[in-house]
């Protein structure tokens, strides 16, 4: 029988601990129950190793995460999600049913297209000097639209009663808007179910204060 | 028999003839031969119809594109696309193969998530005086990383020898690129694989310059 040897190696995580991105794949694998490896990327020390031409070999948009599992490497954090839900699909990260599997999508990618790459590192170094009102008011916006569409879809997580792709990408969200000091009470329906998902293994194991690359004095 | 009148009505597109957000949609649904009606959603005029309450109704991120379809109100062009792949499976717009589906979504990510939103109308208008400049970095930068992976993925397409998602998502960002006057024969597998595309029946009748809502001087 021949067994690729790429197939029997755990996946490697490129990953950053404070990187939202990073952060949805950590929860993805988590709730999978994947085993995977860590390779820390400091995005900030040395001027940012995902500027190497090393890691620019691993993704070409020099961001993370990037994961290499089966032996491919995929960057993008929502395609690696979907591309682990399509060969692992225990448990479901997307419905069955195509109307609420849309939702998942729209939710996950008012984050992942509409909210997130605006606040970035990247972004808002180019911002400079008024980067925390640019990143809140992307965030608040977002929210905006997200707490009406969240009060239409949920049940006790982002749409109905099943933890989705949607939920993977709206705890990290928070815990940016946090960051940048967004008052997330104005958003009823986003502060209950992020506090929902917090109590979930999956998140809190996965969380950026626990990481191997996170500095001691973040380390909770 | 009980069937719903909504599943028997056309889908509804949100759009502008320029957003190329709104023609990633427009080419979808021509390569799936879906006939839709158009209600033309003008980010200029009044100072941007997607603006107004009624627009937010339909999609809370006041952006096009949205559809109505089969009963539901969709917005995010790639969710949007997913549904419509998962509903008229026929031609195929994602490969079977998990790893060439996992390539285009991850392509496609890369304009929907790192270079469309950080040149689309919204954000150019906050940037103000220096925004062609914005709007090039970004675009270059997001060609420079999909440059090496499409030579490594392409075949007569995106990925391989099929018509995919990727490239419905390529083909309006390098309209954009042009609009911006990026010289896209940097590129050559990007300039390559959008001349092929180009002459594609579903790609010419969805383009800006033919839409209901296209301006009488812009209409080729």
């Amino acid at each position: 029988m021949h067994v690729s040897l790429s197939c029997l190696m755990k996946p490697v995580l490129h990953g950053y601990f404070r990187s939202s991105c990073s952060w949805r794949v950590r929860i993805a694998l988590a709730l999978k129950g994947i085993e995977y490896d860590q390779v820390p990327v400091n995005l900030i020390k040395d001027g940012g190793q995902q500027l190497t031409s090393q890691y620019k070999e691993i993704n070409p948009m020099q961001q993370v995460p990037a994961v290499t599992i089966d032996g491919v490497t995929l960057s993008q954090s929502l395609a690696i999600i979907q591309y682990i839900e399509e060969t692992r699909p225990s448990p479901q990260l997307l419905p069955t049913d195509p109307k609420k599997r849309a939702q998942v999508r729209m939710i996950s990618d008012i984050i992942a297209s509409g909210i997130q790459p605006l606040q970035n590192l990247y972004v808002l170094q180019k911002i400079g000097a008024e980067k925390v009102q640019w990143a809140q008011h992307f965030i608040v916006r977002g929210f905006e639209a997200l707490e009406p569409l969240l009060k239409q879809t949920a049940g006790r997580y982002c749409v109905g009663d099943e933890i989705s792709m949607a939920d993977i990408c709206l705890v990290p969200q928070v815990y940016n808007a946090e960051r940048f000091k967004v008052d997330v009470s104005q958003f009823p329906t986003i502060k209950r179910l992020n506090q929902t998902l917090l109590e979930i293994d999956a998140f809190k194991e996965s969380h950026p204060s626990c990481q191997p690359d996170t500095p001691s004095d973040l380390k909770s």
